[in-house]
């Protein structure tokens, strides 16, 4: 009997996965930006995010996500009136964010992104952007990502600059 | 050992209702539309639907969407290069999608908007967009929900012909 109320509790427990993996598909954000910096060793900052907006009155359910994680934080943009959920340490991102979509597969082309964004967090957590080449490959893959929102600077700009480096 | 089999693939399938809750609750829509028609008793034709539109690579997130509730269409959309999956008739909706999100709760604001459409469609069932005050009623109702995108007429338009009429 304990067993099966286990069960049926894990079910619960399912039921809330899915829908974290079904308001994913549809909402949210596999992004990784580019800024130039001097004070990195390539002269780019790389930062990885996980996000979901939503406007004021779906708050909760950004809520329950972070709960959820365990991670990240939720803020207000004023210039669309939405709030986003965002997880941007690459820590919590490849401790929380990435086991969990590794382990509950996403379904629509999110699936994809999810994919490209694994793999530069990997890249990142090895090192690759702190040297020429994998700086080059991390630019190029995290380019191929969909939902990233307008890009400060075109691929181009930045392959350019990167060529140009003489690290 | 059958029944713990049994309880294991409805795990699965808790998985799969949650995603469906959790993809509504991001992308989906449940909208009333409303068209002049002479051939309506009351001049107004009252058009419920429920939708989700997604671009072409993640159509197949709305195929999964189509065979799970055996009902509604997919189409493309030229405007703005998009695949909706919609539910239109009535009977579908009352035998197919609203007993679903009745069972299943959303977490967003669309649970709110859920509550509307399934009342509005309840009035539908019982003929009230055939007379006058239902209508308005109906109309009323339906203009707080969101997601309704631009509407053809405004509730003003609307509500003046409602009440200029002598049926």
């Amino acid at each position: 009997m304990e067993k099966n109320n286990k069960l049926l509790s894990s079910r619960k427990e399912e039921f809330f996965i899915g829908w974290i993996c079904g308001f994913v598909d549809g909402e949210g954000c596999f992004c990784v930006s580019f800024n130039f910096r001097d004070s990195m060793p390539c002269g780019i900052e790389v930062r990885p995010s996980f996000s979901i907006s939503q406007k004021s009155h779906s708050l909760e359910s950004l809520q329950i996500l972070m709960d959820h994680f365990g991670c990240g934080g939720i803020r207000y943009s004023s210039k669309d009136g939405t709030y986003k959920y965002e997880v941007r340490s690459i820590k919590d991102l490849n401790q929380k964010i990435l086991p969990f979509f590794r382990k509950h597969s996403l379904f629509t082309k999110k699936k994809e992104d999810f994919y490209i964004f694994d793999e530069v967090c990997k890249l990142i957590l090895s090192g690759q952007h702190l040297n020429k080449s994998g700086l080059r490959d991390i630019v190029i893959k995290s380019y191929k990502l969909n939902g990233s929102g307008k890009r400060k600077h075109t691929l181009e700009v930045l392959l350019k600059f990167i060529d140009e480096l003489k690290v």
